[in-house]
């Protein structure tokens, strides 16, 4: 049992508007696949964000006392900081570079994910532009799964990664933010394992695992891989949603 | 540019001075998997833990008072949490099922990672037992890795996973603990990204990454399959170490 996960090539840069089910399925073509029934296609957050217009000018930007009053603990820009106040629940720490918030869409991370690289400045030099998350990422995957089985006929499951770091080890790694046609979780309590005990308590995370094997093959920033093909994921499709892989506030340990 | 992991056949239950990459070479003839330079091999904490002799009878353990009183509140057997004091460094947190703890080998796990699971009673049915990770898993890593290098000529990388929790997320994650010859963290600060801009701080966990892709193959607990065969790991092999993936205490936000 084999699973593959392979870059898809020639996704141009994306722009407003872009749809990416169509880009995704002529980057299929381009890199001689052939879309199965069950396959999974991992986009970054990224090319979803700018194809949905989460560009942010930042001069456009005008920061609150509050967000001023984080920017000088933070050593960040006020009108960034202000639109990472704006894109969450609640602000967790404050340190020199990293601002760690409830994201409004549930999940603990850093900036609220909002990034200046690979964004570029379409057209006006003076214009420092920022990308937000997208604004429901289930329903953008959603989305383009839709559109992809409109053009191919095909089921497919969709997700939407990004780069998280986590609570006490070093460095990121790809994590779901969206998902559509996959499971989130596997709960494996009440399997039995090898010598016939049943398990107590295995819920395993497989959209985080496979955002985390699809981070890995997008790889390097400066080569620009935003989307990946995955085929033999080892569990029945299904529909999952970000929500599940979110632990609830009050279960919460560490906030 | 594909990755590609494949679970291995065969794999026997493994008993105590059991050679692991004897069995690995064995597995992968099985499996129909000629290995090349640059392949890596995943291997379960399990399997690791089982060769060196860290299962424990838990009839052969006596519980202080700390861990009698630290049992009743995780409503746990008492000779078992005496285990998981012993093999950690320091309990962040208890609840009714789990003890959040430092171990001594340096991450923040669950329940110091001790595992009734897949153990078994060799023989006798009177004894309850429970298996330790590995001592030094990096080391084990080298060992397994070094034997193989012996018996192939190839040069492979070798990484020991578990199953970990996150801090706010639900569900467990494929999580490396050990490592030799695959870098643990790939540094990209000061890469250009696309539009030239230099990138200020990513550091990816590659080898997290991997163990989560390699934890998804592994999947489900009745099957058993605790190796994992990768071929196409986008990053030239070197020297890693667990100690890389840990952040260190005095940069820890959420202890």
């Amino acid at each position: 049992m084999s699973l593959t996960l392979t870059s898809l090539k020639n996704i141009p840069i994306i722009r407003q508007e872009d749809s990416l089910a169509d880009i995704v399925v002529d980057s299929l073509q381009a890199s001689s696949i052939q879309l199965h029934n069950e396959d999974i296609l991992v986009l970054a957050q990224k090319i979803v964000s700018k194809a949905e217009g989460r560009t942010v000018n930042l001069n456009s930007v005008i920061p609150s006392d509050r967000a001023i009053q984080i920017a000088v603990e933070a050593e960040k820009d006020a009108r960034l900081v202000e639109l990472m106040l704006q894109e969450s629940k609640e602000v967790l720490r404050v340190r020199p570079g990293v601002i760690i918030v409830e994201h409004k869409l549930g999940f603990v991370c850093a900036n609220a994910g909002i990034d200046h690289s690979n964004v570029g400045s379409p057209g006006d030099d003076k214009a420092e532009y920022v990308l937000l998350l997208p604004r429901d990422p289930d329903e953008s995957a959603r989305v383009i799964r839709e559109r992809i089985k409109e053009k191919t006929g095909l089921t497919t499951g969709v997700m939407i990664i990004d780069s998280h770091g986590r609570a006490w080890r070093n460095g990121t790694v790809g994590t779901c933010i969206g998902l559509s046609g996959l499971p989130a979780l596997v709960d494996e309590r009440g399997w039995k394992d090898l010598f016939g005990y049943t398990l107590k308590a295995t819920i395993v995370a497989v959209a985080d695992e496979l955002a985390a094997a699809a981070s890995l093959v997008m790889g390097q920033a400066a080569e620009g891989i935003p989307a990946v093909h995955v085929r033999g994921f080892p569990y029945p499709l299904g529909e999952g949603s970000l929500k599940e892989l979110i632990r609830p506030k009050n279960l919460d340990m560490f906030r």
